[in-house]
């Protein structure tokens, strides 16, 4: 197997992890901690794993800890730092007993549940270490929550003698960790649950949980390529780059690369619901800072958009509804329709007033592409929908218009970017390959000590990593009650970006000045794993700034 | 002016240089040569420039230099490294006589013309060291070709005391520099004239001209995103990713980034040529592997594609031809049709049998994208058609059909990407900082030794840069016939990737491995400043196997 030369080098980096993991460790209990909302119902529905204390830890002896077999599930989509969980979690527990083992279910929750495993040795994880993507087990999405699907878990559990899970994944899957922990322990299983926070999107963050792991490591790649096309831009001069960042539905990973990155506009989806702003809106807040860059002679600049924008504009909700709902009903005659022009005007024909406007307003080939793009249930997916040519085929109308009029006299030319895939597999940022390291090398320590439906979670992550403090956290205490598929179910809340909190705050405060001029451009370059701290171990300007410090 | 914690670092980096321009030196003439083909033309064309010798440099003693005035042009695309061509030869310039020189003419050839310019002060050029872009003087695509431009190059240098200019371009701009050093030799201007090999596309080579700069920068991050992009796909195992890079007619950043990464799939524009293929033709031999990967339940891969390719595929240039044509003489009436569906229609009735096939094979989306993209001129915009996207329809398609013939049994889900800009203004990895100040500091002592019309290049590119060997190579010597506009013109020859070389050959003999499975894929990660110099010096692959090394 062929390697690169960073991957070679790479793979003998250790990671940084907190001073007090460089000896033995006691737990501490902290005082029992509640959720912020709706206690009574998810004490009813976690009274097994209710009420559990923050776990943190303190200097210990040197202890004599039983043999035992853990299993590790990667769930979900991929994040840059999933294999140094394992390998940090291998790592704690071969040090707590060299005898222990570990298996990895292969495929997700979904090879839990079909009994598809492996061992973990030695070799496996050494060949992963401090690498990005998830193949080293694989992951999926299955949700586990069925009955049956629980008792499968149980059956393979016992038949390889494993006692704890470990469950890296997002909000759903720690959600489901807790549910399955609840389950465990109500059955007498004796079988442990720990959750580890991951997800690119950066929506998984709250009092205790300070950043899910590979947004640092996400949002590097996505700002290196955002700053190299935007010296592309200052030095051409003639292009407008309408970028698109993935990040599902919460604005995290726009407003990160745009600290980084500081390009003339960024579109934070929570901002557009918050001051209900409509498609046109939107528009008109482009075309106004590309009139005075263009009237000045710049015809060129970055506009950076959030995957998730068009489910925060109220009345284009409103209009992918009514498609929804116009398609499941009429699917066979609109799927019979020849032509894309004749599909057009029957979609014209079946829509009300307020959605005919903004299907009208719509360039054709977006238009096409609402109807044509259906999940294997019918529904439109609006994550494949090209914001960025929408908002570039409106923007580019827009501007003819006022040129026509005399208002705009620029010039407009624009190239669209997505980027989404480039990061979900970097090599991970060391910051990331730490923290991760250090999750799964904190789980190993919650299952020493029998802690079950815990969350592993590292605090202090803006100070260097030897000053981190891991703690263990009960997930029912990051729970509350949400409305899914019809029904009020315990979730772990999704943190979307918060208007009032200083990372927003610091985007506001200079979008005006950045707005204007391409020498406020900053190019972070490519990430960095051997140069010198400042540049190889910051973190994301995000923590920086929720945690108080100036970028 | 905020700066990235790697733009400050960075910009304290010393490019390394040949141990020879650690001391002063003289240069040697090497025995008079001439050009492959076409001599006595390009020799009735250049009577001035024609027949100097090869220039070489050995250690000589100090000497002193009169004071001088140089100018220096960036011409065309961007290319990582140009901002160090400019400190190279400033810094040359100034060790040669600190009472030298160096005026910047601002936005590319035309600024020259129109008079544009600014002096480059070491406040100025410090700012930029090893940075990407070439924002310092921006540049354009002005072509130096009349008597009046000539002219008002020769005012400005009289009036700013310019001897002698330097010209960072491609194959056209090399060639423009030559003309411009016959012209002002015949005139008797006393103004030099002396060039630098520019492109990412890596075009601009031969057996003088090793590589041309910014080719190494550009390759490796592209290279990054797919590998980026293939341990993606080797952890979800769901996707196909069809990835177009840039590179305009030539395929060398395609071959360069399939050495690098090892995908399943790589198309080079000049072997499908060679064997007369159809696209039909290409979408077999992609199908081919898909099913092979597929009916091994493998449904994910990758595919790596030349921007140019449709350039390369004779049936459909003349399509295009075609269309030119009919829209050409038709524009009217043609514009006048209300729906897509009206214009496709009237294009179909206008085109001959062989090319109505192929218009019909098309996607409707890419169909339309022919006749919408067109340049001011009314062509279609070849290098616009989304390729990635065209292949991956007709790819579906015929899946599509061989499922339903049980030849296929796997699952095709297919994502597009295009990569160019990403690229372009990067901030140079080692090796092109240290190439790109080579020859900068290459050009200020051939012009201090009173040169003309001669290109600056380095030799022995893939030993370490302490012993890489700058020449300078006379103009005319790259130079042969080729039909421009309808008329025979002297130009600077671009290199297609030879079929018959090593690193076309490399890849020839490992595709077949590297289709069959995903562990054959490498992940060459972002390009690193500070490590071990195995990861951070190291050159392309397509010149270490050029020069008979092993990868």
């Amino acid at each position: 197997m062929k390697q690169s030369p960073l991957q070679i080098a790479r793979s003998w980096y250790m990671p940084k992890i907190p001073t007090i993991f460089q000896t033995h460790v006691d737990i501490v209990e902290q005082t029992f901690i509640e959720p912020n909302n709706d206690k009574e119902q998810i004490q009813d529905i976690f009274p097994y794993t209710y009420g559990q204390p923050l776990i943190k830890f303190k200097a210990g002896k040197s202890k004599e800890y039983p043999q035992i077999n853990v299993g590790v599930i990667l769930s979900g989509g991929q994040a840059p730092g999933g294999h140094n969980v394992i390998s940090g979690l291998f790592d704690g527990l071969k040090r707590l007993n060299p005898a222990n083992r570990l298996f990895g279910f292969i495929g997700g929750p979904g090879g839990m549940v079909a009994h598809n495993y492996t061992e973990l040795t030695k070799e496996i994880v050494d060949a992963y270490r401090n690498t990005g993507g998830f193949d080293i087990i694989g992951s999926d999405r299955t949700k586990l929550e069925t009955k049956e699907q629980f008792d499968k878990c149980i059956e393979i559990c016992k038949q390889l003698n494993i006692t704890a899970i470990v469950i890296v994944g997002g909000d759903d899957s720690n959600t489901n960790a807790c549910v399955l922990a609840e389950y465990f322990k109500q059955k007498i299983t004796g079988i442990q649950v720990i959750g580890c926070p991951k997800t690119i999107d950066g929506d998984l963050k709250n009092e205790y949980i300070e950043t899910s792991f590979g947004f640092d490591t996400a949002c590097k790649v996505y700002s290196e390529l955002i700053g190299n096309i935007q010296r592309d831009a200052a030095s051409s001069k003639k292009y407008w780059h309408f970028i698109r960042l993935m990040g599902r539905t919460a604005s995290h990973i726009t407003l990160e690369c745009a600290l980084m990155s500081q390009p003339n506009i960024t579109i934070i989806s929570e901002e557009v619901a918050e001051k209900n702003m409509t498609l046109a809106d939107v528009v008109d807040d482009i075309v106004r800072v590309i009139i005075d860059r263009g009237n000045a002679g710049k015809n060129y600049g970055t506009v950076l958009i959030p995957e998730g924008l068009i489910e925060f504009i109220p009345a284009f909700k409103k209009l992918i509804n009514a498609l929804n709902n116009l398609l499941a009903h009429n699917n066979e005659e609109f799927s019979a329709l020849k032509t894309p022009d004749e599909q057009r005007e029957y979609i014209k024909g079946s829509l009300n007033t307020d959605n005919l406007a903004i299907f009208r307003s719509l360039p054709i080939g977006i238009a096409q592409q609402l109807t044509r793009q259906r999940d294997p249930h019918g529904n439109i997916q609006v994550s494949l929908i090209e914001t960025e040519e929408l908002l570039i085929e409106m923007v580019a109308k827009r501007l003819a218009q006022l040129k026509a009029e005399g208002i705009y006299k620029g010039k407009f030319a624009a190239i669209p970017h997505f980027f989404g895939y480039e990061g979900r597999c970097a090599i991970p940022s060391n910051f990331d390959a730490d923290y991760t390291y250090t999750l799964g090398y904190t789980s190993a320590l919650l299952i020493a000590n029998n802690k079950t439906g815990y969350m592993a979670a590292v605090q202090k992550l803006s100070e260097p990593a030897t000053q981190w403090q891991p703690i263990g956290v009960p997930i029912t205490m990051l729970m509350n009650m949400e409305m899914r598929n019809g029904k009020m179910k315990p979730v772990i809340k999704k943190t979307l970006v918060d208007l009032e909190k200083a990372p927003f705050k610091y985007l506001e405060s200079k979008r005006r000045k950045w707005a204007a001029n391409h020498s406020n451009f900053v190019y972070p370059g490519p990430i960095q794993y051997f140069g010198p701290s400042e540049v190889c171990d910051q973190p994301t300007n995000t923590l920086l700034l929720e945690h108080n410090k100036s970028l």
